[in-house]
């Protein structure tokens, strides 16, 4: 059985910062980019960062996903284009730039629609034709976290659903929008664990990639 | 301290009829509208109105609405106009039109907008004229809940939302729409329990009323 | 469509400041007051009103209740009256203060009742006739959340129930608060999340101001 | 060790009927009454009770409290006074006079207050006299579950919660209940599980009898 | 605004049947067809369907899946490839060819694979290259969830996760298999609502088409 | 209708210091003194009662228990006997001495039995006497939080149930001890809040007083 | 990879009923004694056993346990001694059996303890000699979930814990026992799903079989 | 009735380290050297391993696994061979070394497979061959838990699961895993509370033991 990273070419390693040291995390990273010349570390803090650095001098820190980022070796491959995140409140902003700039990652373009939601429902309108041209949209909320729904309602294309912590009280760290989400009466609508951006931009990237 | 019930002039006394048999209920609607010459009764089975109309013969019953309802003597009182109350799917008519009835037997003018839910947004901004110039909206949705937010979003009213117990799965009787829409994003939302048309519609007209 | 916030008029614009940096409410706040000479900062901390008021020195910081406020330019709008906001515990002061100088930001006059929770029976009764004159009452309490059923149960105005986060062990962050609330047996209460005093002033004045 | 049975001196032996069929119950009810000449059957339908009676013709149906109880042989034990059970609703009333017919059942005599909910606080307060002569107190609610906390506030006398799954949406068969009673801002209360009038009426004859 | 569902171009129009009575799902299936000339009803029981055949003689029944489907004009149109259903254990059947059917109406060509669950691995990596030679998997799985998660951890391909309400216990009505999919460690992998197969076929065929 | 405190007579008034500053604290109890020559104030730490013992040097510090308690006039009032606290660990401890040492302020004998949990069921039988002879027994346990089952099936005596927050994983901070403690198979169980030691110390004087 | 049913070898193979006709079980369970001569079937009703024994002549049905056991062809296998299955009500007993049945059908001897809770403590430890005996104990409780622990607190032996739904209110359907059981102080205790009798006679089989 | 730890001979006694202080850890374990040579002690940090070693200079620290052991005299006790611990994911180590550590210490041979997670399930099947000769396999992982369903279906060999509190979001800190674990589709499995490695190496050292 060969092994299934191979099977998916073009595609940087990862490590997930959680949990592990800056130095665990900079040992990692320099192992993976010795592999392959690319490696993308989630979850990780500006130390991380500091110390992937003096390992991969090339290493690029992306501050608010807080994503570090190494392409060694310049392969000049054609992006893949229709991937748009949009994020409910500025408060999402992490998790969608994580999204975005894993999906960029992974080699597709991506369009960013941020402070378009169910509030102020005039701007997420503004954005319509940017939406109906998507091929695979992220769609990022906390709170009651109904962008999705509404989303899924005006556009033809897949809807991933990205729920965030961001709230209080009853949000209970973004259950509240996770099974509003899994709720939506509009079909064409999934969904990743809270605040996984990663995963979202991943699943996006693997979609808009097998429609390339 | 005089009774509690007194304060709030011109209401019908109300027999909440889960969990009693029709016989329990028809004889407690039989004293009230000896007291008062009206009665009102929520959750309430056809059997249950036929018991009351054998007692009270000039009974009426809101079907959809499972509300029975005796208005005796003939009070010209002036209704309150100003309530509107919308609804998502046709699953939550039942507790819209109980809803609608309660508000009605109160005193006031009910305007109803159904089937204007999230994914069909087209819909709801159809008759945003009615609920721009209403007092009051209710506002009755399952699954994810994001109705009330999306009318908070768009009008200068008070909305009371109401989630219902529609759905399935990860619906789980109607809490998810519920913390949806107690973690809505639009300030202006108030909420009551789950397929509570009546305390909507009874808040509603306290509302609508103090306004008047 | 035209935006829904000049459907609020004479309300002023709102940053919610939990989550936010000092330095990025300054920020929103002077955007705000540059547009319409007002503005209201919630879950502001003493640090957040430091940086406002270098930026904005007409600003004003409500401590228990954590709101920074600023109205720069003089309306002498008539005040409405009939909001009573009524606290349960000591503890609850700061959610039930948070709701009254929101209500009082948006034009009302209200009245303040603490210390008049379920245990201490006597002290919530000397007040009846303040908590009868209302027109909109919000009800504030943390652990068992009887307050709102008990003060719906003795007046004819709307209820806007607060559970809050006080207590320990089961209360479970005021979940408990919040149930009670939503189950309570006295007509005409409708909840907000938990600890969210701003909701429930807010709700109070388009409520008292519907009235007006 | 000797018996723990031997040590409730007095008491009838119980056999809890639910999840046992008519025959069961019967069968272990003849066993007890021929050991002791005396047993009590909870949680016994009407069938049951007919199943006794065939074995034991001195058996006596508390059909509200669905108690089944034999007490063959004539024993003037003096009843220990002192015990009061306070329900909030009609609903509750299964549940109370479980708890009454069990107090009775183990030599106590019962004073019962029903219909003494929150909503209605009139009505308890015309019975604060008893209240406070009591040296035990059972109270009894569903819904929002705030009749204990009520209680407690204005006795001295030791109070023993029961909530019961009176209720619909988020009572939760009974949750919201139990848990607002946990959490009483009144010292002096204590909590049975849901729907338990047996295990309160029981722990009140103990502390009765402690008493007496 | 122009409508949403022009933009899904192909699609039949949808009735959701459960919580429906047949007369009502047979009324709705008419309309569709007669705007359309298709219709898709999930959910639908055996008598539905006699419903639907009394007005639609063309209707077709998918028993297993309990889906009626309508296409009563003949469109040639070319199958999109690339659609693999997976589901664990043979009580996933009816979630699973909910699916499939779905996905079939939506014009595309479903591969299944079924009793694939973890508790016999041999059984899915018999497998691996209809697996890997498809461009959107639909993972089916009850109990502990973990088939999508080693599906995804052996393909390239975007997973969409569906958890079914089989198993007992602690399974708590497929949310045990909802959980251990939303943690799936390997990424690419998307989760619907509890029992949702519709929504999955329809995301896939979605996701099909934008690739095709 | 006069004050419920001057029902419980002889009983220190109670500040719960929990989310109290030391000064707010020692400010209160300077209070309470003043009125009646006692105060008890828990959840106190040791800054708290630095505070306290400023404004009144009599002050006492129970340290494990984290009770301040001044008793400045000495009245010789006949303790009451017969309430024993049991409890399971030593990190049940401090739980456990703010029951006994709450029993003690309000005129009880308490008589204490440390270290007696379910694991090593030989100490709990070598104080079986002490058990037996109790009034009233107050038993402390987190984790699976089986103590007061088995005391209730050894003991005549009413058991005063508290669970604790100590365990970890699945002990969800004491809820899971207080859901073994409710459906406790042994008749005689009342449960109080988790952690409330206070609760179970007031409630156990209330029973030992009212049998002396 | 060779298959893993070829690795526990003289087990039978096993049909898991719920949620199957009587006509599917048998189909299958025919098909398993053709290729084995033996099967295994649980949660399996009457109608179920007599579909069997149409198809099986042999089949034999343990009525309470509800397995049906199929062994064709006579091995004289020595059974493994050494369990024991101990429950605590009589409630609990279909489950307990359901573990007896299972371990026997898998080889090895099992004695019995009913009726062992802890309320009544002295029927346990007059079984005291039998339980140190044992190579594995299997222990069965609903309600508040105790014996596990109670019985690894005696015995050097390892303790299945099996939870039963048995109980009301917050029992939550065996949850509770569950999670106390989870939380046994006593080391040498792990637990199976709620009223998974089968899991847990399979495992004491697997663990006494590697002890012989 | 003798003492249960005399029942287990061989085992050196645990004192579990959180909630003390490193002060208390050391005292309670030197006390337990002096009577048995022997002492283990779980969750310990440095500090208390610090404060041990001044008392025991002959401790030892197993760093990752936090724990301190302490084996005085040398018992030259033949190890029982059999134990394998695999563990998902490196964030799973500490409880993982937890588990085989304490194995050891009861006097175990164990074997380790670390990062055979199913997301890489090549890496696991390399190992098939030591999980087979396994007398008993401990899976220790967090996220969706699937490790101990896959071992368990490879294998004929009891499988102790524990869940680790590794992951964010919906995994609940272990509940999610646990969950999972529990309903296992692969018979042979039974599991210890979230990041119970002490508890699941005890019970595989009693297996283990039993088989020897």
């Amino acid at each position: 059985m060969d092994h299934h990273r191979a099977l998916r070419k073009g595609f940087p390693e990862v490590v997930f910062g959680e949990g592990k040291t800056p130095e665990q995390i900079a040992a990692i990273a320099e192992e993976l980019v010795r592999g392959s010349g690319r490696a993308l570390g989630t979850r990780g803090s500006g130390e991380a960062f500091a110390a992937v650095q003096r390992r991969v001098p090339e290493a690029h820190y992306h501050e608010t996903a807080r994503v570090i980022e190494v392409r060694q070796r310049g392969r000049a491959e054609t992006a893949v284009s229709g991937v748009v995140v949009a994020a409910a409140g500025t408060a999402d902003l992490p998790v969608a730039e994580e999204a975005a700039v894993t999906a960029r990652a992974l080699g597709c373009e991506v369009g960013c629609l941020y402070d378009v939601g169910i509030a102020g429902l005039h701007r997420l309108l503004e954005h319509l034709e940017t939406l109906r041209r998507a091929r695979v949209i992220v769609a990022v909320a906390g709170m009651e976290g109904a962008l999705p729904s509404l989303v899924a309602g005006l556009v033809a294309a897949p809807v991933i659903a990205v729920p965030t912590s961001v709230g209080y009280g009853t949000s209970y760290g973004g259950l509240t929008a996770l099974l509003a989400m899994l709720n939506s009466c509009s079909p064409g609508v999934a969904v990743v664990n809270i605040d996984n951006g990663f995963g979202a931009g991943y699943l996006a990237a693997l979609i808009a990639r097998a429609g390339s």
